[in-house]
């Protein structure tokens, strides 16, 4: 049993792609539908044979889905919303993928009055964008949050849990509160540093932008990943995730200058103690299947 | 004609034992004599075959070597350069492996006074440790950074250029502070930027460690391989590269006060313009060979 027959997806980039690409695989009886608002990424889904429809409008990808999902950055949550509303089946769950919740589940309860709405962050992703940057395993063994609101139906939950485990993910469910604030440690504040560094080292006159990427082997190509992120997305989540990512940030400031006094006062100790407290950390999450094994990511070393 | 005959590591970690195997593949009628201040390395170093002869002591590694390197954190520099000096062929040529040059450079000089020393820099590296770390292509494709001091006979630098170029690098000649302001940059910072993370992430109350973990695939975990590097070699760094590492973090704290400022005001189009800016140096790091082309380095996606 399918716990949905007629799935739309809003917005065709990596996420929206990765999910049709895995209910293809997974679930090949299910009649996707598509819309994204770029007339060129339309045409390239219809190329590569995205989904079954690709829809002109987002009202018309929803006319007879049971599942829509929006796959949009979470500024645009709103205008996307209130697009399908008149159009939307009055038993359809409405989900997304964004990346700050608390904003997101506010900004689709105001557009779809009485809707049902689910709200979703599959904590999955690659540094590429678009519809041909997605790919169906994308979602194994990753986490997908599940934040309904206050009284949402037990049996809705049921069925988007249902649906994400189909596509390969481990399901949680939690407060969009504690979300926003979980992963403003481990996603936003990532970025934005991530970002900070990668500005930081291309604005140096005493040093050029060509030793930067000539040494980068060093340690710094490792944030230029995340750097090389959707920058419409993230945007939109630190403006969406305010309060949780500057109280992080305090924090990271705060620990950081204690490290910065270390270095100027020699005080190894600390330094030694911090850096061997940090290497446990890497070996769980490695336990826990969130990452390669092996050195170096996996990067090919010849 | 192989640039040197008799080749010593002090110091079979990660960096030595893959100088040792790099030697066997490439330069396989090279002798190698090994030594390392751990008897249970000593002992592993044995075991695997990794050198022709393991020595008890520094001096004993040395005593017929014309190339000697020196593959010890920063901060044990002086001291094994004291220990070897009274075996030192007068004719050997004296390099390293350490992430700091300045210091190194004045470390070995005052230790040996009189003898041909070349320090340099192998960027490569993997956040494992120990003698089974280490593998024979690490240097491939990766610059290494020769620092010879004021002075230095150019027979001696083609030499050591050729070494390393047989091992599959590619040289770089640089002054030694030049080169402390460009890694401090390019890895010291990145290091001390994802040890603080780490650390900030760890130690919060309102997210549990747990959390954390199975979330990081947002983003954290990337920062976790760095800050599961060896804790002394990097603090032994941080200590001998303090100025130019202060003066870094000092660029970088105003970038991110900035940032900050950015959230706070609602300001997307700042943020979005530095979004859209980083991307542009990873394209070039991947252009120039100095990073995986795949999506998150190449991570397995089952």
């Amino acid at each position: 049993m399918l716990p949905f027959a007629r799935v739309s997806i809003i917005g065709l980039g990596l996420i929206g792609s990765s999910i049709a690409r895995a209910v293809r695989q997974h679930m090949p009886t299910v009649r996707l539908t598509g819309h994204d608002a770029d007339p060129g990424v339309r045409a390239r889904a219809v190329a590569i044979d995205l989904v079954d429809d690709v829809a002109d409008t987002p009202g018309a990808a929803v006319t007879d889905a049971d599942l829509v999902i929006l796959c949009v950055p979470v500024g645009a949550m709103a205008a996307v919303a209130a697009a399908v509303a008149a159009d939307l089946p009055a038993d359809a769950i409405v989900s997304d993928v964004g990346s700050s919740k608390a904003g997101v589940e506010a900004a689709l309860q105001a557009a779809l009055p009485g809707a049902t709405i689910i709200p979703a962050h599959p904590v999955a992703g690659t540094e590429n964008s678009g519809p041909d940057a997605g790919f169906a395993t994308l979602f194994h063994g990753r986490w997908c949050i599940l934040t309904p609101p206050e009284g949402a139906g037990e049996a809705a939950i049921v069925r988007l849990t249902a649906f994400w485990e189909g596509l390969g993910a481990k399901v949680e469910i939690m407060d969009a509160r504690h979300h926003d604030l979980v992963l403003a440690i481990t996603s936003h504040l990532p970025h934005l540093i991530a970002y900070t560094i990668v500005g930081t080292a291309s604005d140096l006159e005493e040093v050029t932008q060509s030793e930067v990427i000539k040494y980068s082997a060093g340690g710094f190509r490792d944030f230029t990943r995340i750097a090389a992120s959707d920058p419409t997305m993230w945007r939109d989540v630190f403006l969406a995730n305010k309060d949780a990512v500057l109280e992080m940030l305090q924090r990271f400031s705060e620990d950081l200058t204690a490290l910065q006094r270390a270095i100027r006062w020699g005080d190894g100790d600390a330094l030694f103690d911090l850096f061997t407290r940090t290497r446990a950390i890497r070996r769980s999450i490695i336990e826990q299947g969130q990452d390669d094994a092996r050195p170096d990511f996996g990067r090919s070393h010849e």
